[in-house]
């Protein structure tokens, strides 16, 4: 299944994209894409529902964040060997862990809000994971089983105030629109290989980012069982995995996203997203 | 008033403290002391709340953290001079920021559990903030209307996990029961000066932290203002605001908490604390 959340911002109703793309209505079978929805009892009685016979959607509604009611929205940072040289850090030896409020969810192809006084947004292209049951000292082997479901999720940046306002990084990450995350959230069983997606990112038409979830150093069933010794994780904890190469941080000299730059980005299976950039004000 | 929440790990119900020191049940008045509830029309509705008219609830009832579905729970690091000093890291010249895993909540008695492998969790006496209304970018001198109130946090944190592996601190501040909150949430209008304000840790007895808010580094009106240009806080989000000296890491030889050492904590004119500690399993 492709789950979504579609209207207005705080507002956003349950839905899903059937198979002939159309995006249809689940407010009548569930309140939310969120808590217990997203449990194996949940997901099933979805997937027990005929998408015909619910309402279509138009195709220009506003979609919102794939996932709502999120308790902890964690993130990965390094987790790609030609990311991690591009930043000059070194190569984590094991998962470097941060947050993002999650006041900055938006959704996939709303704008990104360039906070007042920022000079140094950056783009990330990142593949999640979202929590389907909880989790707490879980086996790698038994970990994708905790899995709802997977998503495209752009892990938007404002680096001086991530590496240069006092060393811990969730102030550079949560600024509000900092957290496009969708279109939709796939479910495990429509995702061949999710350690084998080709994921990218455009800025202005120019391919930035390109990369594979193959060249993960940590890999999604490793990181649910790694966090998962550290805190316990919920249904509707969304993890996103870290970015491959080609960010702007890592070019010489540094480009950054102004206004009116176009983002585009996607991940094979998973979908796309494209956000304008906006000045603050 | 004195707001907080009681029953079950999972299922509290809001309650609040009255005049005479008996819980009283608010679950006719409100569903939970989250949300909407902490806004300033919120609180004024339960001001005109008679006490006395609300069911009374057995003294000996546990209590959970003070307010529920918490969206964001937010720390400050080295926000007191003397404790800078003692974990030899530079004083801030600005506030440091990381979070804590909302899942580590726990009510103000409950057990404190070692996480499997933890041989250095340490304790840290805390003054924190809750958030009533939504604030982005609000100027100091604005910032205390935003808050619902104030309560004591106990901000555990295991100092392999934050400082060993991996750089971020969220790893060794998140584990289950690592943020005992409560036992009430009490609002501005009963707290004389929230800067100036004892605060203590006793372990098994012994005073270990003796402190004053008088000697936060950052005033909590400053961090709301701080916080409020990096993220949207939205009502429920909790701050907790660092802690003084004395805590196990800035002992020579360092010393942490083992299974049997109960912990005490307080701070005047927002109640006390009381945990023992449990090896895991």
């Amino acid at each position: 299944m492709k789950l979504l959340r579609f209207g207005e911002p705080g507002a956003e109703k349950p839905g899903l994209l059937d198979k002939g793309g159309k995006i249809r209505d689940l407010s009548s079978v569930v309140p939310d894409i969120a808590g217990p929805a997203l449990s194996p009892a949940g997901l099933d009685k979805l997937r027990k529902v005929d998408p015909a016979s619910l309402p279509e959607v138009p195709a220009s509604t506003r979609l919102g964040p794939c996932v709502g009611q999120v308790g902890n929205f964690i993130a990965i940072g390094l987790n790609y060997v030609d990311h991690a040289e591009e930043t000059g850090l070194a190569i984590p030896t094991e998962p470097v862990v941060f947050s993002k409020a999650t006041s900055c969810l938006s959704g996939p192809n709303d704008a990104i809000v360039l906070p007042e006084g920022s000079v140094k947004t950056d783009w990330e292209v990142e593949i999640a994971f979202v929590m389907g049951q909880a989790a707490y000292r879980v086996e790698e082997k038994d970990a994708l089983g905790y899995v709802a479901g997977f998503c495209l999720c752009h892990d938007v940046s404002e680096r001086a105030f991530q590496i240069e306002r006092g060393g811990q990084w969730i102030k550079g990450k949560s600024a509000p629109t900092f957290g496009p995350l969708g279109p939709w959230l796939v479910t495990p069983d429509e995702v061949a290989d999710v350690q084998n997606l080709r994921l990218w990112c455009d800025v202005n038409g120019k391919r930035m980012q390109d990369g594979t979830t193959a060249k993960m150093i940590f890999s999604i069933a490793y990181l649910v069982s790694y966090l998962s010794r550290f805190m316990r994780l919920l249904p509707g904890d969304v993890v996103t995995t870290g970015t491959p190469a080609g960010v702007g941080l890592g070019m010489k000299p540094n480009v950054f996203l102004k206004a009116g730059d176009v983002v585009e980005l996607g991940i094979e299976q998973l979908g796309e997203q494209r956000q304008e950039v906006k000045a603050f004000g």
